[in-house]
This record gives structure tokens, C-alpha cells and sequence, in this order.
């Protein structure tokens, strides 16, 4: 354990470490170079911290992030508001939308069921896509989720509470990656792209 | 570059960027980690890095960085005012003590010579060092800087300017590896170079 002169320094340090994947070395290098700029960088680093936690917003629709009610991809009109494509997390929003292969909605669970980390159904958002479903003009779901136990148990969940309505239900595909080699895939993997099989001739 | 569904997102998010080691990646998994914590949590990183920038001190004597005039080490009565061991930084400070080999006070250069980078003797604290051996009741002083081209130039200038005084001077043993920096330095090797410093100046 390390001895700072300070205890301010060592306030600092001790919640910069709190963040995921820094350690109390690291931490103590962000708070020293903090130290060594302006006070005007500072206050801003301090502020954008402190308004985006206390001014960011939930879209009443998709609860992605958003500084507006209603997120601009839900405003979107030249979007494809049938299709809404389930996902976990903002990240996953975003890798989605850099593939730019996808025009439709979203919608944020906010997490994913996982009964070893007491999260169930009923922690993440899955009551208001249910409601967004009911409420017509969704013609189709894509769940794209985690290739892991917990997302397959999210997907079960979501199918069987949107069984009752007139919607296609579609999980995106699961398969070797682009680029990978057959040789190193995983026997599970391998085996479910197999059986899972495009048609190439049409 | 990705698109953010939110303008205070990317404004917090560029901030963490510019952070050393820290990547927009990474800044934004710590941006979306404190937005997952309680108002109160976020208060308190905000408040730290606040405080710890706007009352932070640096000693009037051996410019470590304090939330006193002057910093505990110097403070002490119990250790030995005869012997200044000359650092680059506050974290060179922490390194040597958590040695627990050394019991004499420091000097924090707040940096070292380095043309290249455009710092001269009169950007770091080398006049007040001059001083506070000219002041007397110095005996010793250790040189304790990387074993790197800039820490080698700094010694000699150092050991220049204090010629004139009747005071030792040294410099920690050659047992840090060349090109290694000092604050990532094991604690042993370390602790054995302080005891196994030799004299320069005869």
C-alpha cells in the first residue's frame, strides 16, 4: 500500500481507482496529470462529468442515452419504425449503427437475465417492449443479444412474452466469424453454422 | 469514429480521452460505468478531483505536494534534516518511502533537464535547492533521478551548482537498470540503491 502525502491526493486516487479496469497506480497518474493542468481543464473535465450524469436522459421509447425525451433515432422519421432491434447496452446501439446495415428502431433492455448476478426479468426492460409490441406497428423483433447462456435465457424470455402477438420474432445469426479461420472455430460454433446454413444460389 | 447518441455523452466522453493511456473506447466504458452509479457516487468523484486540483499545496520546503504549508515528511522531527534526497516527482517521493530505507527529507525538482522537451535548470526547482543548502544544516545530498540521459544532465548540473558548498554529495547506486524509470522500479532494488549510493564530488 502506497503513502500519499495528502489526503486529498489520496480522495482522488482512491475514486478514480473505483472505476472499472484502473488500479490505484494508474489512478494516482490520471489525478497527477489532472494536477498538472489548468484549472480551467480541470473544471471542465469536472463539469462534463457532472452534467452528463445529471442531465442525460432515458428515451421514453427505446431507453437508449439521450439529451432529448425522445432519442433521435426514435425521431427519425426516415427510419423503419416496424423493425426493432433488442439489445443489451448503449455500446451495443452503437456498434450496431456503425455497421450501417441497420435502418430500423431500437430497443435498450438495459441489461440481460442473469439469475447468478439476481438479475431477472423484471430488472430490465422487457414489460415496456412488450408494450411497445402491443401497441401496434412493430412487424418485426430482431434480438441481438450475447452468443452466452445469459442471452440465450433473454431470448427464451422475450420469444415466449411476444409468443401472443402477430410479430416476427428473429435472433440475428449466430456463425464463424468473417475472417476467421474454419480450423481454430469452436466445435459449438462450427457446429450451429452448419446446421444453421444460408442458401448461396438465390 | 463512433456516433454518440448524445451530445453531453461524447463532451464527457472526450474528456476521460484526454487522460493519459486512456482511449475513446476506454472513456467511454468509464463514462457509461459512473452513469450506472448513485448521483451521490458521481458527486463524490466529481467533488475529489475538484478539491484535490483547486487545494492541493506544495511544501514551501521541499515542493512535495501537501495539504499543508509544509508537508508532513518535513514536519518530522523525527527524521534526519541533514540529508536531502533530490526527486523528480511526488511520485518518486512515494516510491523511496515505501522502501522504508531512507529516514532523511527530499527536494521535488518537479522535473529534470530535458532540452528536448524545452526544460532548462530554471523550469524545475534547482535555485531553491542551491538555497536551502547555502541556508546550511544540509550535510548530504542524495541525487536520486532516473538513470536516464536527462537524469544524468540534471545530476551534473546539480552537482555544479553545489560545489561551492561544503556538503556531500551522492547519487543512488547504479542497481536500477539503465533506461528504467525510477517510479516503476521494484522496492528492493531500490531500497539497496539508496543505502549503496556513492559520493560524486570526490
Amino acid at each position: 500500500m502506497q503513502q500519499y502525502p495528502s489526503a486529498l491526493l489520496d480522495k482522488a486516487v482512491s475514486e478514480f481507482a473505483k472505476l472499472p479496469g484502473i488500479g490505484r497506480k494508474t489512478a494516482l497518474r490520471l489525478v497527477l496529470h489532472l494536477l498538472r493542468q489548468t484549472d480551467v481543464d480541470v473544471e471542465n473535465f469536472v463539469n462534463a462529468v457532472s452534467r452528463v450524469k445529471k442531465e442525460i436522459k432515458h428515451c421514453r421509447v427505446c431507453h437508449n442515452i439521450s439529451d432529448t425525451d425522445i432519442c433521435p433515432i426514435c425521431a427519425d422519421t426516415h427510419r423503419d419504425a416496424s423493425i426493432v432491434c433488442v439489445v443489451e447496452n448503449v455500446q451495443d446501439v452503437m456498434a450496431i449503427e456503425n455497421t450501417q446495415q441497420y435502418r430500423g428502431l431500437y430497443h435498450v433492455l438495459g441489461g440481460i437475465i442473469s439469475p447468478m448476478n439476481g438479475i431477472g426479468p423484471n430488472d430490465i426492460e422487457i414489460e415496456s417492449l412488450v408494450k411497445r409490441v402491443e401497441e401496434g406497428g412493430v412487424q418485426e423483433v430482431i434480438l441481438a443479444l450475447s452468443s452466452t447462456m445469459e442471452g440465450d435465457t433473454t431470448n427464451f424470455f422475450i420469444s415466449r412474452k411476444l409468443a401472443p402477438f402477430d410479430v416476427t420474432i428473429s435472433v440475428i445469426a449466430r456463425g464463424i466469424s468473417v475472417g476467421d479461420e474454419l480450423e481454430y472455430t469452436d466445435e459449438v460454433t462450427l457446429g450451429r453454422a452448419i446446421l444453421n446454413r444460408t442458401p448461396l444460389n438465390k
